[in-house]
């Protein structure tokens, strides 16, 4: 291979170099523009946010446990270092792949000599009714933003004190994965903080927070242990847990279940499972399992010599059947996918990627997490708490982000009064 | 008076006490409605938001180097303590002097025995074309938001990697008083940032930051010592300043001067002076200098027994002319407020207001300030600075902020890699 040249300015000269175009500055890009800092390859992320978003914690963002910048980060910032590695801010509106072009809806072109399709997974809402319309998901910070006003109005139209009097105030999660326990407990956390914090006053008997799912139980990727675990601590913390329901319809305040069931709601938040974006389907006409594009065991887009694709958006082999679209899949298939990409380069073989189990966690309110261990051992209580924490500062993008987000965790362990309870709405008009 | 009975409950009963409404939960609104915590009335700030703005950093906050959370705190939270105030989130239509009666936008009415009118002010366009709709004033949290979210997305269509090609950024800024000098060298030092650390490739001969102003000098209600000083220190960090400047136009990307001079603009930030809001308009018929409701010298409004108004909203009177739109008028005019209301209801005569002057401040850029003191001495560079900061995370409500302010400014103290420059957009679609 060529050695780097200098230019004038003390910048290599990377105008020689190939162009990789990775799409989507989530963990899987990062990690695999990470993989490539350096190397003798000119990359450029695309993404339609310029930050990368930390989406284990969004759910603390939407229940007004963490600010919006506690979990995002500029995506220029995390390689103001590298000289190799650029970031485009715009959405992808078409990928060319006879002529290796990919096309912004701002019409502006890049042509790539390899292109990373990362684009990650977004809410899959099953047809069903108004669910796309009207319930809340939770996989992006606009998501959250939206999903916290959402939540705090809601509370806040409820106090007693006002006029309108006391009225029903039912928030239900449909989901009873990692993501619904999370946010059904942190739910109920608020609540009880607003009410005795913040001297709201609310009608306890007349709010409740619904988990609903069809499952049998809760945690279905765990032991059973976990999840009768899981379903003790949430309902001590005040959530109604509802097994076998099956969502038929979601209206702008209400939804409405098979069994015929219709229950008002101040939110419906939608945790019940996601499916790959439009971009999937822009580069693979028949995609695989959960609507993720087919790989080959080196992460190229089956039938393709210089696309690839990885983390959430890809069904990635694993032994007898896919990974599941977990962050250290997405992590670890973005620097596999890097390291392949220079193998390529140098046209020497590529390798097969294996999945590294490091196992799985989801917390429960505050002070309490379950995680399930590579080998199949369950961590219950604090001690799984203290373990999710110290994972999720690990993972943090920023050392100022990890900073902020301690204190704000050491706050509420200490059940000080907490802070960013704001509503900054939407499409506020000039004041 | 009535000693306070107790209830079941432990909370003392209020509903026999009379009821003082605080319209505004800025600076004067929160200081009028700690005066009156554990007195034997029954309080309700009303305020459009759910939370209290530091408005003398919103400037930080739209030029990222804050977060939204970091300079407002919940009004709920800042009175969670006291069983006396409450909080009503809503905006005020109309109040019925005659019935003594405030008409909120969803028809709920609050009856009052005293009123408070702690409305503050919002930005005065002095009817120049365009200016309301295009020009960018800093009052709320949103205005921050929304100037943020423009200056990042400037910067970023501006990089010369993109497709798009080099072209003029011109940010101007108009009124060169303590916003105008604070804002200007904001975003002067957010741009050497981004092209620092972000790697962003800006053309910096077409990229200009202009302030621009009427007067011949800047911060004139300084000595011009001060204003020297500032000018320079603002030009060093690359600061365009113009004096005898007449704005005539404000066009959607461009402003256009007396001169006839029309500048292509990515942003017009306006901060050429205040106003009062419409509800001063709703309480008094012919109002003050500035558009202030007129008051008494102990602050009840001109021909009124039981309504009062403090802060940026009143024209209060100080000797010879009129108090200035401060903080600290507004937070002494507030606390005195209270104790009248008190004496008022204890049929003891009232006393006048009268404004012990702090000084002024104003900083320049990351490292330097300057500050008028009561008795017209000047502190100047880095000394301003410290006074500056200290001052300003004392007045910070909530410990949490205070610290996370606190560790923001470290951090950018000794120029670490900055944190949250995040394009959130305003009415962002499903991702």
């Amino acid at each position: 291979m060529m050695s780097p040249t200098t230019s004038e300015t003390g910048r290599r000269d990377l105008t020689s170099f190939p162009h990789v175009v990775i799409i989507g500055g989530g963990f899987a890009g990062v990690a695999c523009a990470r993989g490539l800092t350096n190397k003798d390859v000119r990359v450029t992320i695309v993404d339609k946010h310029n930050f990368h978003t930390f989406l284990p914690l969004l759910y603390q963002v939407a229940t007004a446990g963490l600010e919006p910048a506690d979990v995002a980060y500029p995506i220029r910032t995390i390689f103001g270092h590298a000289d190799n590695i650029g970031f485009r801010h715009g959405r992808v509106r078409a990928v060319e792949q006879a002529s290796n072009r990919v096309v912004l809806e701002d019409d502006s072109v890049i042509t790539y000599d390899h292109l990373v399709v990362a684009t990650g997974a977004t809410a899959a809402f099953f047809d069903i009714p108004g669910a796309s319309r009207y319930a809340m998901p939770l996989y992006s910070l606009a998501d959250a933003r939206r999903l916290r006003n959402r939540l705090l109005l809601a509370l806040e139209s409820a106090d007693v004190g006002a006029d309108s009097g006391s009225r029903a105030l039912n928030f239900v999660v449909v989901g009873g994965g990692p993501t619904g326990v999370e946010t059904s407990g942190a739910i109920a956390d608020l609540i009880r903080t607003v009410i005795r914090r913040d001297g709201l006053r609310l009608d306890e008997e007349l709010t409740r927070v619904l988990l609903v799912d069809l499952a049998p139980r809760l945690l279905t990727a765990f032991p059973e242990s976990a999840s009768a675990y899981a379903k003790k601590e949430l309902e001590s913390l005040g959530v109604e847990i509802q097994f076998a329901r099956s969502v038929v319809e979601v209206e702008e305040h209400a939804i409405r279940f098979a069994d015929g069931e219709r229950l008002e709601t101040a939110a419906v938040i939608w945790a019940a499972g996601v499916t790959s974006g439009k971009l999937a389907h822009a580069v693979q006409t028949t995609l695989g399992p959960g609507g993720r594009v087919r790989v080959t065991p080196d992460l190229r887009l089956v039938g393709s010599a210089n696309v690839w694709a990885i983390g959430d958006a890809a069904a990635v082999p694993d032994e007898e059947k896919f990974c599941p679209q977990l962050a250290p899949v997405a992590i670890q298939s973005g620097r596999h996918c890097a390291d392949q990409i220079v193998h390529a380069m140098n046209d020497e073989p590529t390798q097969a990627f294996h999945y590294r189990n490091k196992g799985i966690m989801a917390t429960i309110g505050r002070h309490a997490a379950v995680a399930k261990l590579p080998r199949g051992g369950v961590i219950k209580g604090t001690a799984g708490w203290v373990a999710w924490l110290a994972l999720h500062l690990w993972y943090l993008v920023g050392f100022r982000n990890k900073l902020r987000v301690m204190i704000n965790w050491t706050w509420r362990y200490f059940d000080w009064p907490s802070g960013p309870r704001l509503i900054v709405a939407d499409a506020e008009t000039a004041e």
